[in-house]
């Protein structure tokens, strides 16, 4: 896709809600489950009691980044992710932390989405059992392969899932509201069971109790990962794109919302009980069911209830939420190598990354996160419960960092603006911000302390890996940067080597010597030789009878070679050439095959790869490689293009 | 160590014998189990009766392959391997056959050795038990540690082992012998328990019977391997080398049968019953002993019994039969990459493995050998009954074409010679060898028939495999000599380019841009350009400006790229120079960093490497690498010796 084009392909919100919001409304899937089977460790009367509570807290939550992001929106029309914002208001090492949370975070979501999407499907189809990692891993690959291939996502591809998904969810909400007034919501299967509480936890105390619900409220704001997706993609949306991005934005927050509170409302009254440990916890007449219990998601047991005595629709809301959330992965193998490109644009990243079209590059990215996904999910047994732990840390983190680096902006605006009506309107962002950052802060603090030991450490000490490798790769490129910068007055371009004297390295007489010798020859060095390292006495006599029998008209010198060696013998042949002559330029002319196939090529041309690795090493020797193309080259050459696949619309550095 | 230096280091019999010999006596530390087991599996009674008969016949065999081999050494003083003497007189295909079997058994050769050594030791050193596969591994790769570093076998590292092996298993012989005339000798533990035979061989029938007996000689045949060696090996011994070695061989012969008889009469003395499956076939009263039972090896059963009373005698003989095991497996790590030179320079193997000294190319061959041990380690868990299985196949091709190769050599010189002494001298020789064919021929299909599906067909398939690599390797290297052979008449050396079009490829102006810039100018091309690719119009506006603004003598073009590439307008460019001046030698200057560290290499170069690497494609077009040394690569300059470590003169192509 040309940079011109990227303007043309501009979204309605239609479209625009669906490709931006897919992340955080497949956390419906999971985000319920978390808070009920937290709650659920200290039995099933406080699951009862204080579920809305969790769900209120998360939703008013929600109503806050939703508000807060709404001003990034208008403040960066031009798709201020939060890595952009954090590094333009608050500094680069801000800038640094949000990015390497958000890699972290991208892999996570991943791992997460996908074991929940498995979990999903797993309720209706009940022989994904037992094979949830095999079925988890499968699908990271199939995701890899399609990204890797290049298949790009088209609006509609997000569209239709997205709305099914919603859909689904909302009728179910609707259909249950209508059957519990009238008494005729059937009870979950999971109903008739007691919830015990983990042993631990039979009899809290009032502090531990408020722990637990902060716990359970630290689980439930998975509900929040992707929200500042939107923010990111505001160049995407058609015009008015700030206004159209802030309705979006909003529309995403009422439906994710809505869904949430539907289905902590719809488990409540099925009578769902969901354990952490069920074999263990949910007990039938006071004795625990055991291992052969089968415990299904929460919305796989609500659409079980709601839509009793008609499967379709179970099979339907399972199957939509497992495509939603293979989307919500989908969207991280994009974001990924995108945020890679942007980090390596400011040099944190190695600068391959950064020609943002680099196929390779890409290709590098999708293949890390997909390792770094596979290991999660088989680490932890694609157990979304045990991921979750490690999950949200790093979105609040940059939540944050973004909405204290908003603070600052509004603060910088308001130092030089002078119109009062603008005035106003950037004192009201700046109230919504400030409330936004104080309250993202005080959400990752009691996502840290609630759940540090769980994982939240371990996702922390990730992020702060990652922190240091890309400091030490940026200061690796600013000291070679500034180690071979030049005076613009120096007069280095005007200093020339004296002379030329040019090698031709020789092991037989066959049509690559030839090449790099008439080459070389056409190059008209001051002095010209051939070279060849005699390491059987015998082959170098037949080399030079043969020399001499054709008539080429250039010295052959042979380099003795005792110890058979290759390299060393060339090396201290060119260094006396340097020392009798410092000032001189000395060009090695290497004849090279060209073959199509990579297994050919570790069949040759290895000697002469070390040798040209060493010289490198020399100063005032250039190594030039004469190629000769072999017929089974002849239509091999690698692709001309190194622009990526899929997508560049939906690049975000959020 | 340098060409000529070889021949000093000629080695007298006293160390020629441990020095070739280790890895055929090591055997004895393996080949009666594997007789007294398989005779076992049918029941106590059958080995009683007839483990002399099987050992007679292995006796046997071991005479006439050590007779045969007397004559290799004769007619091959320079050392014939037995892949040189297929090759030479049964052509190229044999040699071939012969390679691939012996370095499927160089792999099996460790895996067996380690495991066996490993089960030796664990008879004095009980804490093994259980950690038998994580000691085999750790082994190897403390082998493969030492042989990558270039740890020299020097000759008495070979001797004092080897020695002292030969001197505790004769002491033991000599002292159960004279124990048990007195009838002093102890009984085993073993001997009091019924060996019960395995379900499905209670009641076999004559031909079940022989077939077992059969299957018993083959396992028994294991004693063989290594014994070919020597022949190997006549190069290195002392003048007369030919009759040195024949004397070697003699002795070596001698001792290995009075070993190995030695150890089935005092394992029948001392009534070991050494079973296969020992939980289920050993039975106490009737009562199988189950799985808490532990056999130790035969040669472990029979020191306990002989030494009874003097612990120290146990401990030695354990400790030196694992060391000698050890040895041998070390013999592989020699051969192995020795071996793969041998085939490099026959164009069978990648030809970078030829020079002999190269350290990379013994490194590859170390590291393979010790991953397939590794892999048959882990895989048959260190178990040597079963590794076995697969052992002996390779050995025995190679036996038989290598003695109907040396018939094949007696005939060629009966053809010819005419001084009746010698013909008398060769006809006899022939015989030998014929009988020798004969007998490694029988031997090889008893083999083959009696352990096909034991593993010998996996053993097989893998030398089939091996076999067409090399065969495709070397089609390769011919198809790629004959396009690359030019007429001696031909004058393609006199045809050259009619002008040099010289590209200066530039991104920055930094320090390694003007150097390749001041390279360039000073091989005074024809024509000069400086181009750089337009990605970013600002940035190629301020390069421009500086460009000016220092006064740079060199035009510089910048090259479009709307789809931010970098390969492809640069390759489109050079392609219109080519077609509009096609006799014209493009030559494109790439300015290169060269830093110390590997991660640095990383971040640097990359999108260079890519367009070099397409650039090579191109006919008419060269590239001159033109490398800036960075601070960080002093003293961090690849090692200039690409010699071998180890001591080359064991190298052999058995």
């Amino acid at each position: 896709m040309s940079s011109d084009r990227l303007s043309e392909t501009l979204l309605p919100k239609r479209i625009a809600l669906p490709v931006f919001a897919s992340d955080a409304l497949s956390s419906v899937a999971y985000a319920p489950d978390e808070i009920l089977l937290t709650l659920g460790l200290a039995g099933g009367a406080l699951a009862l009691t204080h579920s809305w509570l969790v769900a209120l807290a998360v939703v008013l939550v929600m109503v806050v980044v939703v508000a807060s992001y709404r001003q990034n929106v208008h403040a960066y029309p031009s798709g201020g992710g939060d890595y952009e914002v954090a590094t333009v208001n608050l500094g680069p090492k801000a800038g640094l932390g949000v990015a390497s949370a958000l890699l972290v975070d991208y892999v996570l979501t991943v791992a997460v989405s996908i074991s929940s999407g498995v979990q999903n499907a797993a309720a209706a189809f009940s022989f994904l059992r037992g094979h949830e990692v095999a079925a988890a891993v499968g699908l990271v690959l199939l995701l890899t392969a399609l990204n890797l291939r290049g298949v790009r996502e088209s609006g509609r591809m997000f569209a239709i899932p997205t709305y099914l998904f919603i859909g689904s969810v909302l009728l179910m909400a609707v259909v249950g509201g209508v059957r519990h007034q009238f008494g005729k919501l059937p009870q979950a299967e999971s109903a008739g069971l007691e919830l015990l509480p983990e042993p631990g936890y039979e009899s809290l105390g009032t502090l531990a109790m408020a722990f637990l619900l902060l716990r359970a409220f630290s689980s439930g704001c998975a509900a929040l990962t992707g929200v500042e997706a939107v923010s990111n993609g505001v160049p995407a949306f058609q015009r008015p794109k700030s206004r159209n991005a802030a309705t979006t934005l909003f529309l995403m927050g009422a439906i994710a919302i809505t869904m949430l509170s539907s289905m902590i409302l719809l488990a409540r009254w099925t009578g769902v009980q969901f354990a952490e440990n069920p074999a263990v916890q949910l007990a039938r007449d006071g004795v625990p069911v055991g291992d052969s219990y089968v415990q299904d998601t929460v919305m796989g047991q609500v659409a079980k209830s709601v839509f009793a005595g008609f499967t379709p629709g179970v099979v339907v809301v399972s199957v939509v939420t497992g495509l939603i959330l293979v989307l919500a992965a989908n969207t991280a193998f994009n974001g990924f190598p995108v945020l890679g490109s942007i980090l390596a644009r400011d040099g944190w990243m190695p600068r391959q990354l950064h020609t943002r079209g680099d196929r390779l590059a890409f290709s590098n990215g999708i293949l890390i996160l997909a390792a770094g996904a596979i290991v999660l999910i088989v680490a932890y047994q694609a157990q979304v419960t045990k991921l979750i732990q490690l999950y949200i840390v790093g979105v609040f983190i940059s939540f944050t960092l973004s909405q204290l680096g908003m603070v600052r902006h509004w603060n910088r605006h308001l130092f030089i603006e002078t119109d009062p009506a603008a005035r106003r309107r950037m004192q009201r962002s700046r109230i919504i911000n400030t409330i936004g950052a104080v309250v993202c802060g005080v959400v990752l603090v009691v996502v840290l302390v609630t759940k540090f030991v769980h994982g939240a450490g371990l996702a922390l000490a990730a992020m702060a890996i990652l922190f240091l490798i890309m400091t030490g790769i940026s200061k690796h490129y600013r000291l070679v940067s500034q180690e071979l910068t030049v005076a613009e007055d120096a007069a280095d371009h005007t200093r020339l080597p004296s002379r030329v004297h040019a090698i031709v390295l020789i092991s037989r007489i066959h049509k690559p010597a030839l090449r790099a010798l008439s080459y070389a020859r056409a190059t008209r060095p001051s002095r010209l030789e051939a070279v060849t390292v005699s390491v059987d006495p015998e082959e170098t006599h037949a080399l030079q009878e043969q020399w001499e029998r054709m008539g080429i008209p250039v010295q052959l010198k042979a380099l003795d070679s005792p110890y058979r060696e290759i390299t060393r013998p060339v090396v201290e042949y060119i260094k006396s050439l340097r020392s009798d002559n410092p000032r001189d330029l000395v060009v090695v002319y290497v004849p090279e095959y060209v073959l199509g196939r990579w297994w050919e090529q570790l069949l040759h041309n290895q000697s002469a790869l070390r040798l040209k690795t060493r010289l490198r090493f020399m100063p005032g020797v250039m190594v030039s490689s004469v190629p000769w193309q072999l017929h089974s080259s002849h239509g091999q050459e690698p692709p001309l293009t190194d622009s990526a696949p899929g997508d560049v619309r939906r690049g975000d550095g959020r």
